[in-house]
């Protein structure tokens, strides 16, 4: 009999698959979701599995309250952070979480990640945030509960609010990066873009030499973002 | 029916593959392309199609004022600044614009790249030009073609004058490179080569420690750039 | 006949196997051993065998006091540093050494690895420490043993006491880094995460520009390592 | 009819096969050549040919004044280099020309390159040299033959006298790495040790933030050169 989450753990298992091809994570260091709106179920790569023995009936789904739905496996022990930002970010299909080096070295700085390149311009028009360090009340609560709510708060209760839709990552301060977007497929290419622009800019830092890093103006900022993903939008195929 | 463009468009489309091959550029974000002089017309990449599902008849062929002459898919979006170097730069007939990762470093940290070695020397007896970032007027007018115009004015009106086959590249500030020569293979050999004189000059900054980095003599620059290029040439096969 | 340790024989041959794979390092520059408790007997890679020619009756057998037990191969000049952390860590199963780049790296900056990320917590909840250097009575003594010697040293005579299961890499000050675990296997895990972490470190390093390394706190870095080794551990596979 | 030189070419035509394989030059950016001493000529790969197209029979042959005894094609153009190193280092049997990044990033810094760690003292108890750059009398008399007497000059003028045995590699100052050993092979061995020692020390600057890099003490460096070198050597088998 087939699984009625078919389609959704095999897209699921094909981006986990991508997380080694694209050096994302050693081992077992990073995890890719899923979520199917209509059902109310996520599926997510099961625990410490690794990617070479991963096979689609593994893929576990799981409800919203972090129930599992449907696999013998236990779910990765990130879920609850996939699960609160997928309440929270109602427009988002798909999630990543990895511990790729130079994203990685960036959230250990504990700094926003500074627009200092079209590079990035093409995929956010606004520097990466890094949220806090939790801190010893939300790690005793819950740690991956909590990590979910430090990063919405960074987004939503930002003064103006962030759109999660318009920067589609986060660096979690001493931890790693996380990234989203409409289906598992654009999330991981939204952790690509991280490890890559993380990596432009660590190399820039070295470039600069003893001047400070110069930054982008704001005008070519928003026109390499809005030739992308604006309403006049020209990359691409229509 | 053979196209009449089917040789130009088969070289653009080698030299496109090269791009994944040697790492010079993520998903879909480097392009090459080459013109025909006596035709009149460039081929050049696709916009945003990935690398291995890029067929030969996927590449567009369009005319130097940006007409479409044949082909089913819309051109880059660089392909204002491919024509205004075609136009502006008469002697070459490639030309290549990647995100490659040392380079676009250099070109975030908007600063010209300095003949620190002979591996530098070997292809440019110059300093590789980084231009201004755009301005706001020129990013209304036509982000591209003005990103094209900007290129050429740094080598053109720069006193004295840079010669585009002397120095076949640039840095373009806060973007990335660009590079050009007589054909789309010798083009992204320049792409290829800024790369790496870029990934060297941040290597060797580190390595100069407190020290600043001590550059080249003249004399030893020009020897190397002559020994290749020069009228009494020596380098290679006869 | 059959080797009475030909199982030992091949979880270490095909853990050598390994460090080429992984990257750890060139040519013959690592080695893998690990111990059979219950037969007082160890077994190595031969000295100076590439990885690519190396065959499973190609390992050496020695006991504890470092006599060749089995083999027709001189074993790995490290094997004294092998022999005394077995003697000094009772719960270890397998050891390596390599020259792995980063790991080397900061060994010859002789200074300990900092906690400064998840990545690091989630496989020790404390820094790696940097041995000293080898003094000129250790070098004449026996350098390999002697190497060892210090490394226990580190360990065990720290105020507190450092425990080797819960720290189970070092790094060799000017030399290059050592792991352990409990079998071939998860000491080769520690030796590519302890090159991992060195990696992320000097990449923060330069993300932090000229701001000094934030540190994780105590209450993230007790977090993450307990998800993974503490009693109530949750990651992974029941 | 088989060709006197049949040996000493296939042993240089597989050395230079090597230089693309452990990532050495781009291209054509590197050259092997290996001697046979009875016959008095060298054998060398011919200038700008690449690596993927070389056949044995490309292979060239000159004596050392430079004259072509075999093949078809020019020989390197830094045939007069490795001319030089083996007028006046007569125990080397091959040499190699590569511009590797991170060996040719310290050679723009124009900096000898420190023992800071047991990985360079495997293989030279001493710091590895950087030749200054050439002078314009030097670079106008003949650039490759000068560019060999400086490092023939940088090793038998020093004061002590350096050992090219003992030193089997020098950077040459602004321009990149040059290696030797006794034929073809050990040589390519030395320019990748080279390679990875620099990069090394690269990352060791990094690693050791605002404090001066350490180095190692005497003793720990004779040590480890001895044990592969000395004349009680044990590393490796009988």
């Amino acid at each position: 009999m087939v699984s009625p989450y078919q389609t959704l753990k095999e897209e699921v298992w094909e981006a986990n698959l991508q997380i080694p091809k694209y050096g994302l994570a050693l081992f077992t260091w990073g995890n890719v979701s899923a979520i199917d709106r209509a059902k109310g179920v996520l599926a997510i790569k099961p625990s410490g599995v690794p990617y070479d023995e991963l096979k689609v009936e593994d893929i576990v789904v799981v409800d919203l309250d972090g129930k599992v739905v449907e696999g013998r496996l236990r779910p990765s022990s990130d879920t609850p952070t996939h699960r609160i930002l997928y309440r929270a970010f109602l427009n988002i299909g798909g999630v990543v979480h990895t511990h790729s080096t130079y994203a990685t070295a960036w959230s250990q700085a504990q700094q926003p990640l500074p627009v200092w390149g079209t590079t990035h311009a093409d995929h956010s028009p606004a520097e990466i945030p890094c949220t806090p360090v939790l801190s010893k009340a939300q790690v005793e609560r819950d740690y991956e509960l909590e990590t979910g709510n430090l990063i919405v708060d960074t987004f939503l209760q930002a003064k103006p609010a962030r759109d999660p839709e318009v920067t589609p990552m986060v660096l979690v301060g001493g931890h790693g990066p996380f990234a989203w977007g409409k289906d598992a497929s654009k999330a991981f290419y939204h952790a690509v873009v991280l490890e890559e622009i993380a990596k432009m800019a660590i190399m820039t830092r070295i470039a600069s030499g003893s001047f400070p890093v110069p930054g982008l103006p704001d005008h070519v900022i928003a026109k390499h973002y809005e030739r992308k993903h604006g309403p006049g939008a020209y990359y691409g195929q229509k």
